[in-house]
């Protein structure tokens, strides 16, 4: 039994090459893929997609969408992978197009981490963005279980935009927990920098990904990327799928 | 050849986990283990320290100082490792104490870091702290080579004070290098928040080695290990020894 005094703790991984430095098995694991992985997810999810089933690999994205009636998309490096209907930007997941639909989504970075914390059985995982970011902190402060922050980066490299989420994340609800952690610290502190703009944050800072979207002309997709709470429900991985709570 | 409009490159890596993901045959690599293993190694260079002799484990520096006339040194998890005479602490290496002989040292993060870069076929080898900041930075700075800034961390996980170095270096010579990479960019803002007083800093962030140091009394080799060109020389590995140069 838990005494009424436990703290639980929150960590941060900056990349997913460091999750295996943790025991998540007793965590809440956030995957965190902010340009845009879990920004789309939650878009999804807020505008009536019925779940959205997020698979590692393009072959099962196409397998997945032969056997049942689901809308396959995808991405890699940045652009829609070949074989899929659809990419990953969230303009594409209005209501009218995901109602009541189930998405089956494979992308370069986040679900690949999401699959990470599967097999490393964590307790629980939601996804976190920006568009969600009142959602995941509610959700988290309530449960009264550790944290992971999972960052996606950039094939294993760290980002800065998904670091500055933590960031976020950590600034609000760093009370309820142990934060016994460098890689938090640093996060909150690059949030605190960024907070008032944070796409010109990216830009000045000549974030990688940033850059790489902007070469596809996506800047609308970034700063809708960085708004806050502009798709504001929980994303939760409940049997193979994320669904609305 | 290189044209003479050659920009090197200049990437920075927050763990040792991270390394792998990079080539370094092309680069110059820098060692950073601020608390205290890179500190020290700058200090017993200046103090006029023959060489240094970087080991993995205990087991081998033990063995080494069987063999030839030499100090045998090092710490596991912040304290001396049993069977070794000295500990990790750069007051130890006084020039009365350490002058004309060999070291040979052994640590939890920054030693163990040395032989990764040296089998990932690193084009050079030098280490670096914040004692030695200029040095660093000068050479970096006239080599016109590609650099990467490897950050020892702790057992893995990123911290606060390797980071703040990496971040001073990239402050400092940024203009002569194509900085694409986020890890620099966050830590150079990490570096422009604790500048005016890292000690603070680190205090105040709740850095877990601080912390851990703080607790065996050891606050005066922090603020020692923060200060800049305290031990102002250049550490370069070169046959398996770092010397001076």
């Amino acid at each position: 039994m838990k005494s009424k005094n436990h703290i639980p703790t929150l960590n941060t991984v900056l990349s997913p090459s460091l999750l295996h430095l943790y025991d998540i098995s007793n965590s809440i694991v956030v995957i965190i893929d902010i340009l845009r992985a879990t920004s789309t997810i939650a878009t999804a999810l807020f505008n009536g997609a019925k779940e959205i089933i997020p698979v590692e690999s393009v072959a099962e994205c196409i397998k997945l969408g032969r056997q049942i009636d689901v809308i396959t998309a995808g991405e890699r490096d940045g652009q829609i992978a070949e074989g899929l209907q659809y990419g990953n930007t969230p303009f594409q997941y209005d209501a009218e197009f995901i109602k009541g639909k189930t998405l089956v989504l494979t992308t370069t970075n986040g679900t690949k981490l999401l699959h990470m914390a599967l097999k490393a059985n964590a307790k629980g995982i939601i996804t976190g963005s920006f568009c969600n970011l009142s959602a995941v902190c509610d959700y988290l402060s309530n449960q009264n279980k550790n944290v992971m922050l999972a960052c996606a980066g950039w094939k294993n490299r760290i980002n800065i935009e998904d670091s500055l989420f933590a960031g976020a994340v950590i600034n609000r609800i760093k009370n309820n927990f142990e934060v016994n952690c460098d890689a938090s610290q640093i996060s909150e502190t690059l949030y605190l920098e960024a907070k008032e703009d944070p796409f010109t944050f990216l830009k000045e800072k000549n974030a990688s990904h940033y850059h790489r979207l902007m070469r596809f002309g996506l800047e609308k997709d970034i700063r809708y990327c960085l708004s806050e709470d502009s798709a504001n429900i929980l994303s939760i991985f409940v049997n193979g799928r994320l669904v609305a709570s």
